[in-house]
């Protein structure tokens, strides 16, 4: 009988790996995707893709087993050379290439140039060849950026006590309500996608007092702006025993700091290949609404146009002025109306106009929505009712009130969104793997 | 201007830090729901369930300037008292009450009696008061150990070189065909509901050699058994430059070592509250399908009836034969028929009726599929062909394999199956939060 252990040790070497100074004049092997080949004429660069970066491999045909004409850009292949440092090559450290085994064939050569350091193709030209253009190491740097921030949510809140849960996308109605709600056919009853797992995560705060998720939400919004997806990553948090939204805010802060420290501890490559510079997130202002649409419209000279409501450049030069004012580019704005909450935001005892709820904007734009939920079973319904809302179908959310459920708070963030603020893109679709908008469903 | 900073230094405290034996003859205050009341007449016993287990107050009328009455059952409460070393105590320390506020009232009398230590009611009432059946804490623990092990996947695959991904749930075309696919309406275009991230994962093996998802899945199947779901978790990983399908199940064999470590070390208060024991993964047997199949047969006696696919029986006497002849709760079975397994999957070149692909049983149900796929794009489009598939709505994917992958590999794991197996369960809706199955779209 064979048995399967723990994994095969592989001989084939990473560019970390190749750093090694014990290598040095030994035959090392690895592979990779024929990323460019440079024909200077008495040599060749044959560069190679591989998951931590390129790698500069060095052809001569008077070393090599094989002829240049043999390998093609795009191609997979394993190679086998000399370890040598350089100091021109990416990561200090080129091959000396032997002997090159071809894995795939390319069978055409590729449609855009994704070895040049930025792609200069259009956006929808990017994304309609996604699986190419992804495969420029730029544009796949934003994604392992991305990764830091999902690690940094999950560490940092596991740390606090949270538990991670896994919520249904499909549902028979939708939590936030409103006309934005994609609808399917579920074995011939109707059905809904998720627009974001606050009932259930709401519900979950009766069980495991602190929880989080991380997952898709799906949005029919017909908005094509920059800023707007269709389907989109939610980093979701729900918290009890609170003693205010205070708490949510801090947390949230807190998150921030990790995903930070874990930027720059594991995603240094990807930083610089980049150009970020990570903002200072150790102390970020708080604001309320209406002081804040005050002080942009005073500083800026923009007129307020609606009393209820942030527009993107309200937005914009809120994030303007205490970026100026304070050097922060967080700022927390609170006690939004309730107008504009949906009904299960907690009122302001002190002005039940509005609530106890903020929006985190990140260079002028909002990426967090949060805030503290009313807890008690009495006043929801009677909320539920000056709304003139049905509880039909709401009755498993309501449950859980009626059987007790502490005050409680929590937030989503737009993960796709926070990842373009960071990153400095002017387009969330980006940094979105595969988009979906109202014009795509593809790749 | 108010700033906010790392989160809050709460003075409540959770029952691991009330070990700390600093604190006897200190007050100290602690908030969560009242479990349960036990009133012995001159002593009364309050437990509270918090987040990390269950802690018992303790009150006598001459101590607490409260009275009992003002307590009741489902309430959420902040109390006060004298934390003191009790052997009879859930986690060795119980509080002297003093003082209590309740944080939140329940608005009538729990429907359920989540305080037993089992809940002695049917799965279906269970599944309809979902978010108070949550609340036992033997429930609850199943859903702990399930975090644990979607943080045993993720740790191991990140530190292995694996990138995590998102990929759409919404797309334009199923992964792979057939009749089990939500449809819904996409802005007036037709759509589909994701049933894996199968494509997807391949043609981020050209971008990021190694990559994960955890995320949602949906199948349409009109199966209402014990082991199916419409909507469930599916831990998917997908490898490039392989050298055979062995190393996907190497990977797996890793990844499961990983997550019984994680178990044994972060959730031993969940394991014992459930009686588990944890499998030795450390070596796992790999059979071949037909062999499989035949010493099932053979010592069980139950007649082979279809040659090219496994029946959930015989998954059965299969997981048992290893158990009783290897030791062992998992088993590899390999190479099966290419009529049972999707166009994508590699045929084993030494006989091309089989596939280099697996199943992984786990006591004999079937947890994982997975195993090496066609990288070459000429073959890729010769059994398209064969199998007489049209390529349209398929061009982005081919896209990938034109333009060069590696051989690549990867699977599938489904997560509340592994939790239902490693649980002990009957039934996967058990190990599910808010499950979805053809009747059941609430809570």
């Amino acid at each position: 009988m064979q048995f399967l252990t723990s994994p095969i040790e592989k001989k084939t070497l990473e560019i970390t790996d190749l750093s090694d100074p014990k290598l040095t004049q030994q035959e090392v092997c690895v592979t990779g995707a024929v990323h460019t080949i440079r024909d200077m004429g008495t040599v060749a660069f044959i560069i190679l893709r591989k998951r931590d970066g390129l790698l500069q491999c060095v052809y001569e045909e008077s070393e090599a087993q094989f002829s240049l004409k043999d390998v093609r850009e795009a191609d997979t292949v394993k190679a086998w050379g000399i370890p040598a440092a350089s100091e021109k090559a990416p990561g200090g450290v080129e091959i000396r290439l032997k002997r090159i085994t071809i894995l795939s064939r390319a069978a055409a050569p590729l449609p855009i140039p994704i070895a040049k350091a930025k792609l200069n193709v259009s956006l929808e030209t990017s994304l309609d060849l996604r699986p190419i253009s992804l495969r420029n190491i730029r544009e796949r740097a934003r994604f392992r950026i991305q990764e830091g921030v999902v690690r940094g949510f999950r560490e940092y809140l596991r740390e606090q006590g949270f538990t991670e849960i896994h919520t249904p996308k499909i549902g028979a109605r939708g939590a936030e309500g409103g006309a934005n709600i994609f609808r399917l056919d579920y074995f011939h009853r109707p059905a809904v996608l998720a627009q974001s797992p606050q009932f259930y995560k709401q519900m979950m705060v009766g069980v495991f007092d602190r929880v989080f998720e991380t997952a898709p939400v799906f949005r029919a919004e017909k908005h094509n702006t920059k800023r707007h997806l269709n389907e989109y990553t939610s980093l979701d948090l729900e918290m009890g025993y609170i003693d205010g939204f205070e708490d949510v805010m801090a947390m949230e802060t807190g998150v921030l700091g990790r995903i930070m420290e874990i930027l720059k501890r594991d995603y240094d490559r990807e930083l610089s290949l980049l150009g970020i510079t990570l903002p200072d997130v150790s102390r970020i202002p708080c604001v309320r609404f209406d002081e804040a649409k005050r002080l942009a419209s005073e500083k800026y000279g923009r007129p307020i146009r609606s009393p209820y409501d942030l527009e993107p450049e309200e937005e914009a030069l809120i994030g303007r002025y205490f970026q100026e004012e304070y050097g922060s580019d967080f700022v927390f704005v609170t006690h939004y109306p309730g107008k504009k909450r949906p009904f299960y935001a907690m009122d302001d005892p002190a002005d039940p106009r509005y609530t106890l709820s903020f929006d985190c904007l990140y260079r002028g734009m909002e990426i967090t929505t949060g805030g503290q939920r009313i807890h008690d079973y009495q006043m929801l319904l009677e909320k539920l009712e000056r709304r003139g809302m049905s509880t039909e179908g709401m009755e498993h959310y309501l449950a859980a009130f009626r059987y007790g459920l502490p005050p409680h708070g929590g937030l989503g963030i737009g993960l796709e969104r926070l990842t373009m603020q960071l990153v400095g893109d002017d387009n969330v679709r980006r940094t979105t793997l595969f988009p979906r908008d109202m014009s795509r469903l593809e790749p």
